[in-house]
């Protein structure tokens, strides 16, 4: 259940073996059918999730009724409201499942803890915040000035090769912010270039 | 030259003096007259800049040559490319000063000694990370989802209340990524619902 979450680990910061131990402690781990929710719009948001199998993804309803995919989180990725879980405000987002998961599952306690007993921690997470935010400016920089066209083939180029096959078209639309005709008519296009 | 700085560490963790006084010793103070870079497209971004005075943008000269504002920083702000500040990489953004500016630069080397001489540093830049992480998706979620005139209305309520007359409409306008024309319909419509 851990070898993702250590293999994780190996790659920033080096455990000892007593460490890796100990840290199994503080985490929870979740099985999640397909459909089901890990956080609903209005709770308070208790976790951060490690997905070690599967695949989930945020999002939030929009004035009009619809659904505004923000993330996907593939395996071996985190997924959390993180305005909600450090200030225990209602979120205003919805996580749910997308495939059967196994999650590793965080609270704020534990992450605690788990930070004052093994301080090396310290590091991978702010090496973790820094990547996300990194990756969140790189994508909004790419909402607001790149077609949905050139956004499609960099969703593409960042996750698994899977991903056509893992997610519905109506999904990568609302990830996009585009209707799904839309999303029909840049594939169609872009699989006319490619031959 | 440093008492906003030491104002933003005290809202967050406690610093003796002597702490302070040390703290001093790792930042560069630097003043930039307005339309002078800080970072230019292509260099390194060396430094993460804290704003004690003035006003600095971030922007991208996208592929049709046109300027795409990601962020402005006002007093107390922190400003960098962070993705170039961590990797060394060559940055995509150039960030340069919309007004007479005093800053204080920290280098990654003077960054890491000043977190192993003053650990509870960790903490506070943790927290910046978090916060700067949330915003921006905050700001994600609002470009994919809400209208120019629902964005403009966010900006005005997050930043400080001498926005308008500190930037530009043709700024503004570039930050929302919608031409100068819209944004001034924009404006017409909301003074019209206000009167």
């Amino acid at each position: 259940m851990f070898e993702l979450l250590f293999q994780k680990f190996d790659e920033k910061i080096g455990l000892t073996e007593d460490e890796k131990e100990l840290s199994k402690s503080f985490f929870i781990p979740k099985k999640l059918r397909k459909k089901q929710y890990l956080l609903q719009e209005g709770d308070s948001c208790k976790y951060v999730a490690f997905v070690e199998k599967g695949l989930l993804r945020s999002y939030k309803v929009n004035d009009k009724g619809a659904e505004q995919i923000i993330y996907f989180a593939f395996e071996g990725w985190w997924i959390s409201d993180h305005y909600s879980y450090l200030t225990g405000e209602p979120s205003e987002f919805n996580i749910d499942a997308m495939e059967d998961c196994e999650l590793l599952l965080l609270s704020r306690q534990a992450e605690e803890q788990m930070l004052e007993k093994i301080p090396k921690m310290e590091r991978f997470f702010r090496i973790l915040l820094q990547n996300n935010l990194i990756a969140t400016q790189k994508r909004l920089f790419s909402s607001l000035s790149h077609t949905a066209e050139e956004r499609y083939a960099e969703l593409i180029k960042s996750c698994p090769t899977t991903l056509p096959q893992r997610i519905p078209q109506h999904m990568l639309a609302s990830y996009l912010g585009v209707t799904p005709e839309t999303l029909s008519r840049i594939r169609r296009q872009m699989t006319l270039k490619v031959r």
